[in-house]
């Protein structure tokens, strides 16, 4: 099995054993409903590959790789709502307000959110208080109304206007980088060590890999709405032309955009230069991410 | 001003800092007309005055106090839509999707979740990173799966449903109860000091007490649900009752709540004995919460 296929089966099994049926049972299956069996679990697989390049084991990398899914999946819950994109599939399957109803939908939402930052606050012998604190900080800030939220807001009130490659460009690198970039720089932390010039000089290389594999990522989702069919994609194709949603191939033209994708792809490989074959788990993300047709 | 008024007044400016206008305007703009303007502001007091029991300054109790005010904003936000409550008034003025729109008020609680919790994660030199993450935890175990969304899903599930006493307890526990206990237990580690007996032994009377004040804030609610007018209490009277919701006067009857709010109040007070008057605000605050009229 690869290594990818690897990372991805194990925080399947932290997310499961992480999301236990309670009291009352409809929110918690909800919640595994929407988090569980499905997803590329590319941040998390981030949070993995970034723990190879930096020699830090697997074991201290589970809740983090855990909370980015959790924070993820909630986004999209929400995301799909009726008075948000109203979307009724979502990874081959009946989004989370559909299989249940809205009202379920916003709670498990909520509640993701809630068990992501659980999830990281919980005690931790092996990260010191000071680095887990900043984890949990690097993901409040990355989605909150600095980061993911922000893009999607951003997001909501372009729908149906012209904007700019720029607008655009803010829009994807708070919409979807800013998780991405979280799940390299928590990963970073999740050692015992406060300080070191060696990290953070490796931080500023995964940061710029982080930055061009997000916004590649998007790239590809825009190329493949409309190059792809939905069977294939596990969502509807060409949702995004059809809700009058900017994207890069609308705003540049394919070719311009095929062009951006495979740019963005060779900074992400450049980035890394300095690390060994330590960073080959990440040097094959950023090939999956514009490989991919799903 | 009395005490709790100078606490109201000193977490509405903490609030108003942390959070600033942004692009997209919109956004930030509907998190602040969910926060700010209004409120009793019951949590945060709870915090300062827990502070004042502890004899812990003020300054360090603002984090706290201004996340679960966040905390408490984004779950009436999104308790009011639609799908969920569907109300269109609350602390006097149209609610956020009402005054915006869904889309808009959905994401707004969802930022002012993580805002929360982005506040207590910012490094605070006062208090130790332990303590921090506890305080986190705290928060975070008392507003998700096990605490405030668990209480809206038993209330969701309980509506037009006869249900008995125990049951409805349950639900406020968690719906009400969670927040209330963690606003006096996150108070309670804004020290450098990671153990103390002393303050271990007191950690039990003060969830006594905020145990006992939150479900009397919720029996109180029922009654003025039925004895007070909309205009009085800044939302729909009688909404509960119109919704089929169970209510502690509808389960037991008005004169048999009216003895259980009388037995919580002393109850609470009980649990101060071993206080000395550092714990006054901590007694005015059970006194307000069974004599509101709003």
């Amino acid at each position: 099995m690869k290594q990818r296929e690897f990372y991805q089966a194990r925080v399947e099994r932290i997310l499961e054993a992480a999301l236990p049926i309670k009291t009352p049972h409809y929110l918690s299956e909800a919640m595994r409903y929407s988090v569980l069996g499905g997803g590329k679990r590319i941040r998390a697989i981030l949070v993995y590959a970034t723990g190879e390049a930096l020699k830090i084991k697997p074991e201290l990398l589970d809740s983090p790789a855990a909370a980015i899914e959790m924070l993820h999946a909630y986004s999209l819950v929400h995301d799909d709502l009726p008075c948000m994109d109203d979307d009724d599939l979502r990874r081959g399957k009946p989004t989370t307000h559909i299989a249940y109803d809205e009202a379920t939908a916003v709670l498990a939402g909520d509640a993701l959110q809630t068990a992501a930052f659980e999830t990281l606050s919980s005690v931790n012998s092996e990260i010191c208080a000071e680095n887990q604190l900043k984890i949990l900080n690097i993901l409040a800030t990355a989605s909150g109304v600095n980061g993911m939220v922000k893009g999607q807001a951003i997001d909501l009130a372009a729908v149906g206007k012209l904007i700019s490659e720029n607008e655009l460009e803010t829009m994807h690198l708070n919409k979807t980088g800013a998780l991405i970039k979280a799940s390299v720089l928590m990963a970073s932390y999740c050692t015992n060590d406060t300080e070191s010039e060696k990290t953070d000089a490796q931080r500023v290389k995964l940061t710029e890999y982080a930055e061009s594999i997000g916004l590649a990522f998007q790239v590809q989702d825009d190329i493949l709405d409309i190059q792809s069919d939905t069977e294939t994609l596990g969502k509807q194709q060409g949702a995004d032309i059809a809700a009058g949603k900017p994207t890069y191939p609308s705003i540049m033209g394919m070719d311009a955009a095929k062009q951006k994708l495979f740019n963005l792809h060779q900074k992400a490989i450049d980035s890394l230069s300095e690390f060994g074959e330590e960073a080959n788990l990440l040097r094959e993300i950023a090939n999956f991410i514009v490989k991919r047709i799903a």
